[in-house]
């Protein structure tokens, strides 16, 4: 069972449905899904919650779906860990990881994939389908796989090798465009009208963006039943960014935490940055641009959340960050170094901006701060393959051993 | 605090302290690490692990190291999956696939490295150095790296680039040898003698070793506090295989789950089966083999644990496969096909022995079966590159969407 009631238009409010409809036919607005709160808030506890298996289905009373007949990979619960090294070298010591590259095709798209999947088999379809940068392809073609539907998964002819393969392992059918992400996207949303299949993120997008909350769950959980005082996250198309807080919110609605008063921060690249540019410039109205950056999964030109991370910056007293490609790939490295976490490029992206915002002073020292990282780092290799040191080559002596490994002692690191 | 007690020779039971040692100096036995048995039970219980974080440090008090003090990365308590799919193209109705793919470095060597490098700094060592296949060192140089330590891990120089890259992000010294990992690991061996450093799975392998059972902890709390009726483990050293036969006796000893009678199975590579082809002639000695396979992570030719391999298979009446290369990657690609998972080579070897042991009548369809996936499918991804299906290539048009799939289903799957 579930305790959706309906589906709500963002802006105007009207209801539809719980179907595969995604925008208010009176006034494009989004539409979201509404919950009946008070049948959650009389059915949770943090006892029950706590005693469930360590996945996103936990959280079963606040998702759009039934979850006992959920398609479940053990998507979610992943590590929350105390960045005690890394929050030292940044001034921050009470700087957490949000560990999302510890899912099952290692990235945060399974969670939104998960309750996509599922309801989209709750209505009936038998083909899933999206536009992607590379992990949500990876998610779909894997829940599709475990949900005996098959997939049609769309992404631009330049990704990543790894991303490109973490699909096509699970068989789909995998289409590559001439052209990037926002052509992609238009694409699909053009599919969605023609097509009976579930677009994840788009004609079913309303579940699918539920997924992202439990992220807002779980930090709370495992921080002890507590909002932290600071988020960082990652900006592609704003959904994400806007969804922790949603869960953070739930949770207080539901008596499950105190009334949280986070600050949400948004990190992007400079080479895609439309909510920082339009945040820097004081504007509520972001203007879309060509993507250009190594971070290929936050290469959203035209984010679909855009103008309510915007209003979610200004509400919360956060701020938003834009780094370089060398200040991502510099992150990566920090956040390897430091706390043995290898993220891809939208984790190296999330760190250099928490060190941004640390320097100038838009992050406390005081906070407890948490940074969300949300794909693994095998997956972007061409990213950082060159700039990391050299291996020593030896033969199988100790002799050999010992010139080289005095040779590399006598040279400064 | 911690229950271990003292070192113990497996062979003539002399008793050692906690220090780095790892073989009798009488008789040349392995040591293992023996605990207060009683002082455990009386302080554990199914509700006060329940309580804990989802991790392997939740099991502490059957841990030999101080779990407040240890570096914790995140390692542990990964998806135990009902394999629905696999199980019905198997025969095995009762099929579960225990995840490990879900770590912070991606295979079950996190569980080790947790252990033996939280060991290793309590005991005063600076450096945490290791031989390995790959997947070792990626997880000694991630938790040296959280844990403030210098990591020299040395490999084979033929290993797959996604698990050198795995291992250069956390900047260790990395020493690439020309020879297997036979070689590398009596070089270590040697350096062990001469070198003050931790070499995990040498000086402190008792320690490392007990990493591998929270497995079997893991598995029967997932299960509802109960032991699987039969284990597919894949055997490289054999350590991993007989440690989850360890930690659900361990779990029985403290009154956690009913004494255990599971049936223990093994799972190699032809390439490298000197455990299944002393199995299949019925014999207790091993003769060492060149390793010549794919499965890389499992090339062990000489097993420092295959004796007590053959014992347990014996003692439990398990059986063990051998499967060939093309076998393995067709394991490997039913696996993701049917449940949405992405395991390297030694995944396609387990499933591919899952697969081999059911139709021989070795697993009764009845049992409760776990098959254990010990890392993940990127990091071996030259295995299967080969061998998957192409995209379709398109303009970012519908006409072109449509040429193409529409041509695409005209041809049989």
């Amino acid at each position: 069972m579930t305790y959706a009631q309906n589906l709500r238009c963002r802006e105007c409010s009207r209801d539809y449905p719980l179907a595969a409809l995604h925008v208010c036919d009176f006034c494009f607005g989004p539409l979201e899904v509404l919950y009946d709160d008070d049948g959650i808030k009389a059915s949770v506890s943090r006892k029950t919650i706590a005693s469930r298996p360590a996945n996103l289905w936990r959280y079963r009373e606040f998702l759009p779906c039934d979850a006992d007949t959920a398609i479940n990979i053990g998507a979610g619960f992943t590590p929350l860990i105390h960045a005690k090294n890394l929050g030292k070298a940044l001034g921050l010591p009470n700087l957490y990881i949000k560990n999302d590259t510890a899912n099952p095709t290692w990235s945060f798209k399974d969670r939104v994939v998960a309750i996509a999947s599922s309801r989209a088999r709750e209505l009936g379809y038998e083909k899933l389908a999206c536009a992607s940068t590379g992990n949500l392809a990876n998610s779909v073609s894997a829940h599709a796989a475990a949900a005996g539907m098959e997939a049609v998964v769309v992404i631009p002819n330049d990704l990543e090798a790894g991303k490109v393969l973490g699909s096509s392992i699970y068989s789909p059918t995998l289409v590559k465009v001439a052209g990037n992400y926002d052509a992609v996207n238009r694409l699909c949303a053009e599919l969605a009208g023609t097509r009976n299949w579930a677009f994840v993120n788009v004609n079913v997008r309303p579940y699918y963006a539920e997924g992202s909350k439990t992220l807002g769950y779980e930090v709370a959980e495992q921080l002890g039943w507590r909002a932290p005082d600071h988020c960082v996250v990652p900006i592609a198309s704003g959904s994400l960014f806007v969804k922790i807080r949603k869960g953070l919110n739930e949770f207080a609605k539901a008596g499950l935490i105190d009334e949280p008063h986070t600050r949400m921060s948004g990190a992007q690249a400079t080479g895609c940055s439309p909510v920082a540019t339009a945040w820097a410039e004081g504007s509520m109205n972001f203007r879309p641009q060509r993507p250009d950056t190594i971070a290929k999964s936050l290469a959203i030109g035209n984010p679909a959340d855009g103008y309510y991370s915007l209003v979610q910056l200004k509400e919360t007293n956060g701020a938003c960050a834009s780094v370089s490609d060398d200040e991502i790939v510099a992150g990566m490295k920090l956040l390897a170094e430091t706390e043995g976490i290898f993220a891809e490029t939208a984790g190296g992206v999330t760190i250099a901006s928490v060190k941004q915002l640390a320097a100038a002073g838009r992050i406390d020292p005081d906070e407890l701060v948490v940074a969300f990282i949300t794909g693994a780092g095998f997956k972007t290799a061409e990213a950082v393959a060159d700039s990391l040191g050299p291996a020593l080559e030896i033969d199988a002596t100790v002799e050999s051993f010992e010139a080289a490994y005095e040779d590399r002692e006598g040279v400064p690191a």
